[in-house]
């Protein structure tokens, strides 16, 4: 059984940085399919054919599925295992986080063996014992966990960059990530099984937080429409252009809204890829 | 429709102010049960059925019906529904959180007009701009959320006790959320829609904490099994005793092991409700 962080980088060095990020709103859904569980599991399924040989991963977002009641569940699970045979890595983002027996649980529910799912987002405000249970599955399973340090929207810095001494809540919390992860390095490539989620559209910070979680894979959203360029975030990735997934959702799912929806998807995929790769030359 | 500050306060004159957490956990339920999913919902119904008359409060665990995958998410609802049918007012305890439309979706998950949820527990890592969404279906559905300030685990202190200037980060914290409840205080109570999360395990905390958000109800975990009692969350309270609920899950549900468990549920939750009244005769 691989190491999630040596998996993760040969998944990246077969493919790209690319994550895609599998956010299904019914009302943006292409007007061939029905605005129901179903259509969003085909919808899910005609991303991930169109992007299976480019990205490295997916990340379907739980909220959009749970918003569907627990019919959007089994399609969630359902969708998970079809990225799975595709190829792709699969990064459930549910921000999931909670204490003692109901961690343990959140960590069975989703990084559990029989799970079509490789790694999942968690919130670190409960501190390090609510970490643990992650990081036993992950090391009994080769599962991966990313934990959110510098979030991409607006006031994210109302906590997240509150100064604590010297440094930010953010900068003083990536070194407690990065102590968590150091437990569980991959023997390839001596990248975690925990990762850090640092948003794209704080260039300066991620540059920073690059310095101060080195063993940490990252995982950036922001990119597209959210405002994040291949540019910003260059400084997210490790030398020779290793140690970071990017992940884009509305700019590739909803490239366009006609009945093209699986090529356009491609195509903005094809493109992004083509852009971090550009930007990673020199790196 | 009555804010939720204003039918919380109502619930618990008519009761008491116990939440009993549906924590339902195949190991531990009774033997006479099958350890699937439709035991979870016979045994949930069995607790709310011994329990609706005493306490104000359910508060399913969502990691709890989410390790089951989606037949333990249709159990959910189905689990919400009946403690609804019985009066209780619902919590759903899923420390949700995310950005945007994200954030939008899980605020439809729970806590739309149409979901038999009173209340959704949500996370404040991410700052204002996340609890917008959730603070417009409260005021449009008279729906709360709970929102996370000092946790009741041993580890909480790793970042809610981080010195942020004069004052710690949970203290910070405190005040920006009271400001975010300000906006929807219930016309009869001047309760917000808004509560807190506040453990009974840092009862010193707990003191300070209502002093700084003197509308919010309080969630205190922590009471029972994880140690706390009536005397540490009696400063949870405001004036006559009012503004807090106080949650307590394996001390209640598996109070007895055998055929008795019903009667053993109710009996634990009739001490609770009493160790409680008698510590705030004087509040």
């Amino acid at each position: 059984m691989q190491p999630f962080g040596d998996a993760l980088a040969d998944r990246i060095a077969k493919t790209s940085p690319v994550c895609v990020g599998l956010d299904p709103q019914l009302s943006k859904l292409p007007s061939s399919l029905p605005k129901t569980p179903e259509g969003v599991r085909a919808f899910c399924e005609g991303i991930i054919d169109a992007t299976a040989d480019i990205a490295a991963c997916v990340k379907p977002q739980l909220a959009f599925y749970e918003v569907l009641g627990w019919e959007g569940m089994k399609v969630f699970f359902e969708v998970c295992a079809y990225a799975k045979s595709r190829g792709l890595l699969v990064i459930a983002d549910g921000k999931r986080n909670d204490i003692g027996s109901t961690c343990e649980a959140y960590a069975d529910a989703y990084l559990s063996a029989d799970k079509p799912i490789d790694a999942l987002t968690v919130t670190p405000f409960l501190g390090s014992d609510s970490i643990q249970p992650f990081l036993k599955r992950c090391k009994e399973n080769g599962k991966g966990i990313f934990v959110l340090v510098k979030t991409s929207n607006k006031s994210s810095g109302e906590l997240q960059d509150l100064p604590v001494g010297d440094e930010s809540l953010h900068e003083h919390l990536a070194q407690l990530v990065e102590s968590w992860g150091l437990s569980d390095l991959g023997p390839e490539t001596n990248l975690s099984c925990v990762g850090a989620v640092v948003g794209a559209t704080y260039p300066e910070e991620l540059k920073y937080l690059r310095t101060l979680m080195p063993h940490l894979p990252f995982l950036i959203p922001g990119y597209g429409a959210q405002g994040g360029t291949a540019a910003d975030v260059r400084n997210g990735f490790l030398l020779e252009g290793k140690g970071a997934i990017v992940n884009a959702s509305r700019s590739i799912l909803y490239a366009s809204s006609g009945d093209d929806w699986r090529d356009a998807a491609k195509a903005a995929a094809e493109v992004m890829a083509k852009e971090i790769k550009d930007v990673l030359k020199d790196r």
